[in-house]
This record gives C-alpha cells, structure tokens and sequence, in this order.
C-alpha cells in the first residue's frame, strides 16, 4: 500500500493524490482530507507527509528528512500558494499555514495544533497594511509565537510550576493594566506582549525565535514527527493497544480567516439534533468571527437554519421583526453559502454514515469545510439516531448497534438534573458516582426519620458515615443515598443499584455529625432537614433542590434492545433479591435471575427476629427451632420469586454474610432483644462480641458458615425446594439453580453438595414429586479459580463472584479502598477502579483458568458472572470473548449488558473477519476523528 | 518380579519362601517376616497370600479366589501345624493362628489384627482340659469373638451410637454384677458374656458365628482383602499419594503365648536408649503374662538387663537384695533366653540399620521373636543416634540426616515439661500451639503488671484477648503468651516465634475478663497472679506451675546442622527485626535476614512518638518534619544489625502495616499524646477515628503506604543506605536488600523503585561514596504472582509473603480464622492449616506461575520466601524443588529449616535415582513399618 518514492500527497480544488482508503500512509486526518476534496467539498487546499516520512525521521534523522521531502513539500506550499493566490514569506500578500499531526487512529492530546504558521514581524507590518486591523495581526502573531513556542521549542511549564510561562506573561501585563480580560488588549500591548515572548522563548532555549517561514515550518514539521514519541503519546499506545511503528503523518493546510468583514463568517452545523437525535439540519454562527467567538460567549450566535432561528427566538421571547433585524438566519442572510453548506452536510453524512459536527468558515463570500467529526449526543440521541440510520439504510444492523455506547443507556433510565439547573447550583463535595441518577431531597441521618419524613410525603435523602443491612427500610424510604465511607461497591453503592435509586459514595470530605445531624464541608455546615441534590451519575453533591426529568424508554429503546438480543451469543441476567427488583429485572430484559442474595430478606421484622433467635442459640437444637420458624417465610419469598420469574432461570445463593451483621451492636437494641428471647442480655452481649472479627470479609462467612452450621443449609434447601413444588402445583414452572457461596477448596463443595442432595432427596420424597435444579457455587477466592477443574467435578454451575475475586487479587478491601482508590486512579497507577471495571490483566487471568479448567472438570459446565462487572460493557465483552454462557448484574444495567453483549458478538465476528487488516475498526469505535 | 503361578509364600525355621526385597509381592510386613526367618531369628512359622491375590478377589470375586489359593492355603497351615506340633481345628491340641493384613506401605489403622483364629466351644473343652485354666480360655474366646465379629463380620457401632456394641454388653454386664474392670469377670461370666456376644452377631448380622476354624480362616482372609476397598483405606491412599492398584498381602501366623507358666514371658526391648538416643540396650519383660499385661500397668515391669534393672532399683529406692528377689532382671532369670534376646536385637538392628522396637514372647521355654520396628524415640535421642550411626558407618550422611525429622529439632531448641508432670496436671483448656517451648507463670493481662511483675523477679504470662504491638514490651517481659483470639500467624504467635517464647493462640474457649481479671473456663475461674503453664508444642493450657527442662544444643546437633549445610542447596536466612533476634539467628546459623520488619522498630518510646507525629501530620511538611526525627533513629538500627551480619545479606521491608496499629486507641493516652503533641485531643480523636478500615489487612497499607507518603520511603530508603555507608567506615561491610511490601501492579513498583533509587543517588552523592544494594518486591498479593513478569522488570527478587499470600488466596484473615479453622482440619476439610502448611495445591500454583513469569521477566531474579513456611518442613521442599534460592523463618526455626533443606536436596536426587522403583524411600521415610 506505501508508496515509498511519493513523500508528500496534495489536496484542494476538488481534487486529491489520496483518498479516504490511504489511512496507512496518509493518517486518518489526511486521507480524510483527500476524500473530502474527492466529494467535491470546499476544502483549503493542502498537503500530507506520509507516515513512512515519520519513520524516516526517527530513524535517521532531521538531516535525511528534510533531504527527501524538501522538494515536493516545496512543490506543494507553490500547490497552495496558486489556489489561494497568496505567497508564502511574502510580506505584501502573506501566506499562511496550519500544521496537524493525524496517524491512523485519532490519539487525542497527543500534539497541539500549530495555526498562523509563516508570519514574523515583516510581514505583520504588511499585513496590518493589507487588512487596516493592526489589533488582530499583533494578536495573530502573539499566539502564533506561544503555540509555536511551546509546541515545537518546548517552552513549556516546568515541573513544580503552576502556571504556562507564556500565560504567566500575559496575567502580569493584564495585572499591570488592570484588565479583565485578554480582549481588553490594545495593538499596542500585543506588540509588547510579542516582544516579551520572544525574549522568554530565547532565554529558556538559548536560540532566537525563527522568523524565516520555511524555518518555522520544517521547525514545525519535525517536531510533529517528533511528538509521536513523547512520553504522552508512547503511553497512549501502549494503553489502547496501537503499534509504536505506525508513526504519524503531518497535514499541512492553508488557513481561512472568517474576521474579513461582513462577508465573513464562521460556525458550526449538525447534521441532526444532537440532544433529541432528530434528523434536522441545525448550527450555530457569528459574521466577521474566529472559531474561538462561537463557543467564547460574548456575542450571541445565530441559528444556521430560519426554523431553527424562528425556535430559539419563540423561546427566547423574541418577536419575528427583531429576530430578522438582530438574529437573522445564515439561511436568510447567505442564502447561497446556506444552500452549498446544506449539501455538504448532506454529503458528509452520507459519506461518514453517522450525524456530522462541522466546522465551516466564510472568507469573503466562499465557503471553506474546516473540519468535520461525527458530532457528540445524548444517550438519548445515540439511541435514536442508530435506529433511525438503520430505518434509512444508511446502516446495517451490526453498525447500528455499535454506534450506540452502552454505557450511555444510563441516561435513559435514570432521572437526569436539568443542564441549566446545573449550571447554577453550588456543590459543595464529590464522591463516588455509586448509582447513577438524580435526586434532590432533605438530609435525614437516621433510618426511622427517612421512613417517618417519606411517610409525610417529604423527599429525602439519607446520609450516613455508611450503610449497613440495618439501613435498608431507610434506603428505600428515601429519594437517593450519600456515604461518606464505602467505596463503588460498598452496601450502600451495590443496593442502591439494585433498586435504580441514585446514590453517591466515599464522599471522603464529608464530616458527618450523627449526634449534631449536621454535615461539615470547609466552608458550610448542612443540618437535618436541609435540601441537598445528589448526582449519582457524576458524584457531585450539590446544596438546594435541584429540577430533574425523569428517564424514558422509548420505543426506538425497546428496537435496538431486541435487535441486540439477536445478535449476542451471552444471555443477560440479573441480580435481584426482591419481588420488586425482580420486577424491573424483567422490565428491562432481564433472562433470568443470576443472583439472589438470600441475606437481603432476612432483615424484614419477623425474620430478623427468627436470625438472631439462631444466630444466638447456644447449639444446635436451638439453632433448628429457630431455622424451622424462618423456613416457611423463606419460602414464601422464592414463591413470589419463581412465580414472577415463570420459568426463567433463578439463581439463589445460600447464606453468604457473617452473622454479625444480622445481630444489633446498639446496646439499647440488645437490651429489646434479651427480653424478646428471655436471655440476659450479658450473655447476648458476650456473644455478639464474639463474633466480632479483624477482617470479616476474609473471616466466617460463605459456605464456611453453612459448614459450621450444616442446618443453615438444609434450611434454605428446603426453602428453595418447597418454593418450587408449591407453586408447580400452580401450574407455574421454576428453575431453581442452589449456589454454594466462598467455596475455596474441593471438599468444602462436596460436604455442601452433600447437604443439598440429602435434602432435596428427603423433601422430594415427602412430596413424592421432584423438580429439576441446578447445584454450583460462587468462584470468588482465588483459590477456587486454581482448582477449578477439581471443584467442577462437583459443581453444574461455576459464577464469577468478580467482586470478591477482585477484592483478593489485589488485596483491597472494597470498603476501605476509598482510602486510596482514588489517588491510585488520579496517579494512573490503575487505569479504571477495579472493582468497576474488571481488571483483565490480573484477575482475568484468573477466570481464564478457571474456565480452562472448569471445563476440563465438566465439558457441559454452565458459566456466569455476579459481579458489579456483570453490567460494564468491557467486562462483558471479556465473559463473551472467555466463552461464558452469561452476565448477571443489577436491574437498571440489564440494557447496558444486553447491548454490550450484542457489541462483543459483533466485534469478535469483524475481527475474525477483518485480522489481516491491523486497522481494527473496533479501536476507534467510539472515537471521535478530528481532521 | 511377581509370581503368578505362586499364590502363598511360607515362612518358619529360619527358613523361607521370601525376602525383604519381595515387598510388592508380599508387602512390607510379609517380606520382613520372611527376611527375618533368613537371619535366623525364631519367628512363629506361618505363611504369606500375594498381593496379587487381593487383585484377583477384587475383580474376580470370593469364590474364584479360594478356588486358585485353597491348596496352597491348605497346605501350609499343615506347615504351621507340623512345625508347632498342634493341628488346626484340633480339640485337644489346637493350633491358633493370627490374620493381618500388609501391603508395601505402611497404612496405620486401615485394618484392625485378628488374633486367636481357630476357636471354637468345642476347642474351649478341649484346651480348658489341657490347660487347666478355664478363665483364660473363655477370656481368649470372647476376644476372638469381638475381634471377628466387628472386623470380620462387620458388627460395630451405628453411626449415633456412641459406644461400640461388644463393649457395651460388657459394660452392662460389669454394672449388673458391680465389677470395677474387666479383670473381675470370672471363667462363667466370660462363657455368658461368649453367648451373648454370638447373639449379638446373630442379631446384626442374620448370620451365625462361625464355628469352623476353616470358615474362621477364609472370613479373615476375605475380609483383609475386601477392607483394601474400605473408605478409611482408600482416603488414606488418596492422601498419600499411594496407588490403588498396590493391593494388600494377608499374613497368617501361628500365635504364641507368654502365659504359659513360670516357664512363660512376654515383653519389649530396645536397641538404644529411646530418650538420650545412647547405645544401650534395654527393655521390659513380665514372666507369664501376654503382651497386654506390660503396657497394662497392673504388674510392675521388670528390666532385661542387669544393669538396667539395678539403675531401676537405685531411683526407686530398693536394696540389691530385694531387687534379686522380687525384681531380677531377664538376663538374670533367664541367661540363655537373654542372649539369644540380645542377639537377635543386635542383628536386627544391623539389618535394618535403626535403633529396634522389638516384641518377644517366651513360650515355656522358647524365645518368638512376634514383631520388630524402628522405635520412637525423642528428638535428642532422633540427632544422637543418626550421628552416632553415622561414626558406626552404619549409615552414610545422606541416611543419616533422613533419619532426623526436622519438626522434633524443636524439641532441642526449646525448654520442655516433665511428661511425668504433664501426666499429674490438670488441662484447662486447648489452644492452636502458636510458638513452641514450655513455660509456667502468674497470670498478667496487661502490659504495664507483666513489666512490674517481671521487674520483681516474677514469671509471668500474658494473657490477652489478642496482642497487638502496643503489647510488646510485655510480651518480652513474660515467660509466655496466651490469647484468647487469634490463628498461628496472628501477630501473638508471630512475635513470640521470633522471640522463641512459648505462645497458645485463639483458646477460644477461655472467657476473659479485663475488668474483673479473671479467665473462666466451662469449670474453674482463675484469677491474676494465678500459676498457669503453657504447652506451646501442643497448646495445651495446664492449672499450676510444672516444672520444665531446658533445651540444650548438643555437639552432635552442630554435627548434623553442619551436615545438612552440606547437602542443601536451598540457602536459610532468618526474619529478625532486633539485634536479639539476629544473635538468635546467627547462633542457629542463618546465612542472611530474610525479613527485617521496620514497623516493629517503630515501638520504642522515642520512636513511636515522632511516628505518631507522623501520622497526625496534616500535610507532608509535618510528615517530613517528624520523619527527621525518626531518620536517625532508624539508621542507627540498621547499623546494629549490619554490623552483626557483618557483610551477609539483610533485607529490609519498607513500611507495612496500616498506620492504626501506630496510634492510641485508649481515651486516656489519646489525651495525653495531644498534650505531647500540643494538639487538641478532638482532632487527634478524629484523625484516628479517620484510619479506622473495616478490613485492614486489605487496606491502606504495604506499598500503598509508600505511594500516598512517598516521604516515607524516602527516609527508610537514607536511613537503611546511611546506615551501610557508615558501618562501612567501620570497616564492615553490609549487604542491604529494600523490600518493597504488597506490590500489586507494576505501576507501583515502578514509583517506588524511582524513589528509592533517586534517594540512593542523592545519598552516594552527599556521601561521595556507593553502597551496592538490590531492590525487589515481596510477592503475598495473587494479583503480583499473576504478573511476576512485568514486576520482575523492575525487581531484582522476590520474596514470597506466603502469610498474606495464603490469606488472599484463600480468603481467611489470620487473625479470624479461630473461627473456623479449627473445625476445618478436624473435618479433614483441611488436612493442615494453611498458615503453617504451605497449600501446594493453591497458593503453590500461584507460586510455581510468579517463579516461572519471573524468570521470564529476569532471568537471574533472586527468589525466596519470608512467609511463616519458611521454616515448616514440607514447605521448604516444595520451595527446594521450585528452585527458590533461599527460605527465611523465625530465629528458632532456622535448625529445621537447615535440615529440611538438606532433606529437599537429598531426596530430590534419591527419587531420580530411583524413579523407575514406584515404592520410593521417601514415602516411608518417618513411618514405622509395622509387622
């Protein structure tokens, strides 16, 4: 595909040496470029140094470069000169150039853009001649010595410095002049400012700040080719999997100015609503402006399209007569420009096959394409486009799908803050953004306050240090749940999840004052009753009541969730623990339950009261009088559980937790206690302390609880069981699957299987019918991934458990991460939160094995996940790429699984298909391309 | 080797059909029983059924095997009976014989022996007449029909059922008639207890007792085939390792009697001195009696030699010429039998090359020698007679330190209790022996008494619920250390093994109270100033003081320390944080410190005040500030040790532990150390509040620490790099190793790699002077052994933390599992804790996968391990074969380590010599072989 002998390729007038296939050699920007002039697009005409030519330079050096390229880059800066009429280095009637970096994949950050290139101070002199405007040239100038400054002589911050050198420059001679803003410049300070800047430039460098054009452009030229190996940019790489030898090409381009007067403009154009998805044409722009004047604030922009206008002025409350006076349209004021900006929006749709953001400049009446990129939008918008492209066979199905970011579906379904209402609030602390959505309510601190404050119809928000099962009637009274301890999947953050309900954790700076109800920030004091808003998709807390919407599903939803069902390999499930999560579950798709946390029903009134009777009996006739009171209401949960899940497969995990979080650590609660059961409550206390554990998430718990206590076991077999017949004999199928919690050796699972064969054997007897079930176990230690093919030779069932996995992988205490998480993440010693995010590299490993060997164990063994991970779409495409049969994770997350579900099936089928190609289209999948 | 055609192999006369090298034929008890006939000793004639028989009734059945062996079989009870002179199934004068089973390997417990086959009512007439002693003759009855009928016939107790039911006919029976033993039955009580025993059988079974010696004998022989399928003995072969397949012999041979008169005795001699391990042959005999009656206790033994019979007089206060009378030794009475006794001892112990546990038996008038085996011994008798053999060329090195069990060296190295004590003490209570030795003092529970006390010249124990650093000085104060809570690795029982003071941990059944300072237990109350003992061998806790023996090194244990040192590959170095824990290791002979803890040296007065400064700090200049304080002070610790180690490596671990365990929990000295510290004791209360995890030893600890505070490493990093530049002005030279702890991703050893090498740059700078050191990583979080190539990159070794590895991995914090762990190896779920036991199969693979991967990633990498396994046996070897370059343990378990080294050496090559030989030496190598 190289062509070695060619180094540099030529675009403009319509015509181009590349095209949109030559990625490899020209760079994405580049070949781009070529394609846009291919479609006929007014674009300033230019030209690219091919990739091979970075890779010259980099290894063997400037000299060599410039000896190669020297004479087709002269060539082609005479190329631009002809088609712009200008000429470079020439005082009177100046040329000028940008200068991009652009390699195949888009690399954001890695090199600044240098604008301006080819001015110094004579040919400023002539081009405030030419133009009469000595303030813009100076300015121009001043920012061209900055940029370059900086870029390509490295005149940067140093370590341990705050600020730019060149800003530093600048707020000094504002300070001086006592000016607001950079715009209250005079020509005059400019020049100074210039001037000040080339001294710095010589001071920091030791060499003179070139003047000479084609000096500043092989400058330029070579430190682009340079950048593709600095420290950045190698990261970057290495963090998305892109090859060190690609190297990047250089797009050189002549610049457009849209500040020449009243036939001058500039602006942006969307090809569809950005927000609602819409296909309608809309943009903004500005007569006589730069870029920066759009999106700067001071002036107010107008509306590309007269509805458009006609629209913002109705909601405005701007009468027609001054709207066409003051506001009027780029359709009414160019009508021509208008028409010929439509069409290349048309074009560049069509091309790209996805809604363009473009930017477009008028320069004395002709229209110039600066750039075009597939335009950002809302989750709800993403939905809506894809369906709509596919509905007009722009796509296909499988890019359909992939055009949509799981991750974005959150929007949908959460109650979202009003942007404008964010604007103006004040927020007061960050945390974790631990359950997303939004909502606004009045701090309560205590559990019965949120049920006594709900119950009076107040909205609420319940803040405590952090949650315990004890909070779980408070945590469903309330509108939303901030913590300021626990980390993305500490209690608070994994239930509230669970119930779609917006919640912010580890909000570290919080002070919270259980005996004041107050919280403490550095600057304010919030009491009980106060109004606070919580942001649970940012983790911003804001003071006051903040407006929201609420989320919908629409119809075009409910179309690419069932197209993505048919397209995935993995199947969908959902960890749910009540009728009410179950429900949901089933709303948004859900194919089964993949986990049911038993501990979670053990907190209603009547039950915890059964617990703890057996919690505290002193052996174990005690312990199964107090089982035989829990074992009909167990039951009657899995009946409403299999009776809403009608067959669908449910997966129930046997107790899990350790038993003092089931007993009362409130003396007054232990005293109400002692006298329900007729114990002294010394006794009572004496055990409860005993109980007390170091490290209770490495202490007695999962089936090391039910091997201790082997009556637990029973008991929820039968309950399990029981469920099944009863409500077979209401005609409603069930598929119980009973999973072993913490298993970490071989014969903890075979003395656990015991127990649930012997039962299940004893209560099909007792109802002379059977009911077909699963039996399998948590993978959560370690230790069960290394023996996974001997654990599977017990076991039907293997589901990773990636919370706890990845809890003893790393050695972080998911509660206590909070501690450091979030500075490991800020030095980017992690790349993602682990426990968000599964962390391939270590724990994949693990699960890898596991399923190697699990499967050498029992070819037929059914595989899935638990954990939070089961809902964040490269985790998921891990489990599909691993081969496992499906993810399990909270009910609000089941789109964004079902989705990412579909998009791992589609890209594995592109990869196997496109692997002789290095230019995966997956790579820059959700990129943006800027050229 | 096997002989097909040949089904039963006789032996008697000193002649027969075997030999020792015949062990797969005939099993190790057979081909002994064979080997000593061909020495010449008496043994009682019988004869072998192949191991290849076993196959045969296994596959083929009951009736094919009789069918090949009845001839063979039938013809050699015709040998026994020609060569006893009695005839099988005889009335008048019957033949007895006894069936056991014997495959190669020893398999203790898999089959229960059956004596006095062949009786039958109408033999009892018969032999009641010819021995005029109707008691013994239906005692021997009822024997053999309790024998037959649980082993043969399978009538034992139900599971439920507590006592086995034979016992409890005699049980009832004693009751009915107040008998106080079984000695009180007389002839016509054993006759009934003889019926009911066979209606037992009738009853269970549906079958009669059988009358037919020739049934009898086929029943026995069946039945010790058919128990090789048995669960215990399957379960047992599965746990070592050994081949189902084997299959086992069956050896009959006639019995014999010691009871037979004055002319009659029975009794055991040894070799050596079983306690000291002198050469002196020794024993004890009863003149008519069975084997029974001289272990019994209801005779007093008599001694077999003169000698040993007059030192037996002198300390029980008897005159020679009582002696003479009432106690004559067996060479005294019976001079002939005595040297034929004595000769056979010696040739035996020659044969078989190990100290002789011998059982004889005279049958009026004639010496049988029944039974020989290598004798237990204690672990100064274990060193003494190895090296002793050794200098008697009776061994070479390599056998002679196989002869000596690493684990019994701690009984050398440590002071023991008297066993008569122990036998008159009374045991309160069991806990996990945590740090062995013996040790009695007051009870203390607080720090503060067991200083004053001890300072007082008290011996004192410190009792706690669970120690933590604060408790150090009163642990040093102390003559041992028992807590309530706690495993084998919790910081009790890891601090006293470095000390080598008797600790008991997580006596879960002792309540103790601080307030009222009383231990309860289910019986007694024990108060403060109360004597206890403390078993830290066997954790068992003893009311009162007993008196001990001192531990002392023999020049025969430096002689096989030095031996060992010879024959090991694998390098021992110790984990010592004090200069008293480096003369400890030095004097046990470690080549280097493995683990130096920083964080202990933290504890001191002075130390622990800047530490706390340290941490209150609310900005790195504070931290800085008190971090100077503690520069110095650190230096100034490693300058001891270097300057001890003298030029052998010493690696130093940077900061692990949470920084909690550094500050005041208690109120009071909370308020004091913000007088101290001039800061208001709210915000110091807060700020600890502020550590609190809910899990730490998943939490902010370990390099974590070192990457929030890179300061912290940096002073660590001058002083362990000041300290070796100034002993090197002393003329010493140093070798340190920085230890980077917990490593989880590479990005942190990265960072923390950076720091320490640029503080080390800036310090050989100041100094203008180098010091070589190396830089590596502690392996203990799976995640860093998942990764060990990437890590290794940037570690020149590694040091397996097998502690946290094993917590991790299995997800058992240390410090809970008393909860659970115990109950686990009782139910065999385990079959060793963890935490002493390096787990090959789990944590080994993580190990195996980081050695491999780091080699990978460095092929020279320096590997070891400084996890409490370093100095357990078994764990050592797996790290010999996984070529690890070094282990380090504890000061006092460096002698075990040394040998377990030498052990892991020689075997390796022992099993490469002998890999074609399925029946390897090591498999047997501390197992008696019984026959």
């Amino acid at each position: 595909m190289g062509n070695l002998t060619k180094t540099v390729f030529i675009f403009g007038d319509k015509k181009a040496e590349g095209n949109a296939e030559m990625k490899n050699l020209l760079g994405s920007k580049g070949a781009n470029l070529a394609e846009m002039n291919l479609l006929g697009i007014p674009v300033p005409p230019g030209f690219t140094i091919t990739t091979e030519m970075c890779k010259i330079y980099l290894e063997e050096g400037h000299d060599k470069l410039i000896s190669i390229i020297k004479n087709e880059v002269t060539a082609s800066i005479k190329f631009i000169e002809e088609r712009t009429g200008t000429r470079f280095s020439d005082a009177e009637n100046p040329c000028f150039v940008s200068v991009r970096s652009g390699s195949r994949a888009s690399m954001p950050g890695m090199m600044d853009t240098i604008l301006n290139l080819g001015i110094n101070e004579n040919i400023v002199e002539g081009l405030i001649k030419k133009t009469n405007n000595a303030r813009f040239v100076w300015d121009s100038y001043r920012r061209f010595i900055q940029m370059y400054g900086s870029v390509v002589m490295n005149v940067r911050a140093e370590a341990g410095d705050f600020a730019d050198p060149f800003e530093e420059i600048l707020e000094k001679e504002k300070k001086q002049k006592c000016y607001q803003s950079d715009n209250d410049f005079n020509a005059e300070d400019l020049k100074n400012i210039s001037k000040s800047f080339k001294q710095l430039v010589k001071k920091s460098t030791g060499k003179d700040f070139p003047n000479d054009p084609w000096e500043q452009l092989w400058g330029a030229v070579t430190a682009v080719f340079e950048s593709w190996m600095n420290e950045r940019a190698v990261y970057y790489r290495e963090l998305n999997n892109l090859p060190q030898e690609w190297g990047t090409a250089v797009n050189v381009q002549a610049m457009v100015f849209g500040n020449m007067g009243q036939n001058s403009a500039t602006g942006v154009a969307f090809t569809r609503d950005a927000s609602t998805g819409e296909k309608t044409f809309n943009g903004e722009f500005l007569i006589n402006a730069q870029g920066e004047d759009v999106v700067a604030g001071t002036r107010t922009p107008r509306q590309i399209t007269t509805e458009g206008s006609r629209r913002w002025a109705s909601l405005s409350g701007i009468g027609e007569d001054i709207r066409c006076r003051d506001f009027p349209s780029l359709e009414e004021m160019m009508p021509e420009i208008y028409q010929e900006l439509a069409g290349c929006a048309q074009m560049l749709e069509l091309n790209f096959k996805d809604m363009q953001d473009i930017e477009f400049t008028v320069q004395e009446g002709k229209l110039w394409i600066l750039q075009t990129r597939n335009g950002k939008r809302t989750g709800a918008g993403m939905v809506k486009m894809a369906v709509d492209m596919l509905h007009e066979n722009l796509l296909d199905e499988k890019t359909a799908l992939l055009r949509v970011d799981p991750k974005r579906l959150d929007e949908l379904l959460h109650p979202i803050f009003d942007q404008d209402e964010i604007i103006k609030a004040c927020c007061i602390a960050q945390g974790l953004p631990a359950s997303p959505g939004a909502s606004s309510g009045r701090i309560v601190f205590f559990t019965e306050d949120a049920q006594v404050w709900s119950s009076k119809g107040e909205n609420v928000i319940l803040v405590r240090m952090e949650t315990s099962p004890e909070d779980l009637k408070g945590m469903v009274a309330a509108q939303g749940i901030l913590t300021a301890r626990g980390g993305m999947t500490s209690h608070a953050a994994v239930v509230a999840r669970g119930m779609g309900k917006c919640c912010i954790a580890g909000a570290e700076s919080l002070k919270i004052d259980y005996k004041q109800r107050t919280i403490q920030t550095e600057n304010l004091t919030l009491k009980e009753g106060d109004w606070i808003s919580l942001d649970g998709s940012t983790g911003k807390i804001y003071k006051g009541k903040l407006k929201t919407s609420e989320g919908q599903l629409s119809v075009d939803f409910e179309k690419l969730m069932n197209l993505a069902d048919q397209h995935a390999r993995l199947k969908v499930r959902s960890n749910a623990d009540t009728p009410m999560d179950v429900m949901t579950a089933l709303r948004f798709g859900a194919k089964g339950i993949g986990l049911c946390r038993t501990e979670h029903m053990f907190f209603d009134d009547d039950k915890i009261m059964a617990m703890r009777e057996m919690i505290l009996a002193d052996n174990e006739a005690g312990r199964r009088k107090a089982l035989a009171k829990l074992l009909p209401m167990q039951r009657k949960d899995f009946e409403d559980i299999f009776r809403l899940m009608n067959g669908l497969p449910v997966n129930i995990r046997l107790l899990d937790p350790p038993l003092h979080e089931f007993v009362p650590h409130d003396e007054k609660i232990q005293k109400e206690l002692a006298d329900e059961l007729g114990i002294p409550h010394e006794i009572i206390k004496k055990k409860i302390e005993s109980l007390y554990e170091f490290n209770p998430m490495m202490g007695h718990r999962g089936c090391r609880l039910g091997t201790t206590y082997p009556e637990i076991s029973e008991m929820q077999t039968a309950a399990i069981l029981e469920a099944a017949l009863h409500i077979k004999y209401e005609g409603i199928e069930s598929l119980p699957e009973i999973m072993i919690p913490l298993t970490g050796t071989v014969e903890e699972m075979q003395i656990q299987k015991n127990i649930i064969n012997q039962t299940a054997e004893k209560i099909f007897e007792q109802y002379d019918d059977r009911i077909p079930y699963l039996l399998g176990t948590m993978i959560e230690v370690p230790r069960a991934a290394l023996i996974a093919d001997k654990i599977a030779e017990h076991a039907e069932f293997f589901s990773f458990g990636t919370n706890d996995l990845t809890q003893m992988t790393y050695g972080y205490s998911r509660d206590d991460s909070g501690k450091f998480l979030p500075m490991y993440l800020e030095k980017s010693i992690l790349k993602h939160d682990p426990f968000q995010v599964l962390d391939q590299q270590g724990v994949g490993q693990l699960i890898t094995m596991a399923v190697q060997k699990g499967k050498a164990g029992r070819p037929n063994l059914k595989i899935g996940i638990c954990g939070e991970h089961g809902g964040e779409p490269s985790s998921v495409e891990f489990c599909h790429n691993e081969g496992l049969n499906y993810v399990s994770c909270s009910p609000y997350r089941v789109p964004i699984a079902r989705l990412a579900a579909a998009h791992a099936a589609i890209n594995e089928e592109n990869n196997r298909s496109i692997t002789s190609r290095q230019n995966a289209s997956k790579a820059i999948c959700f990129e943006n391309y800027h050229f």
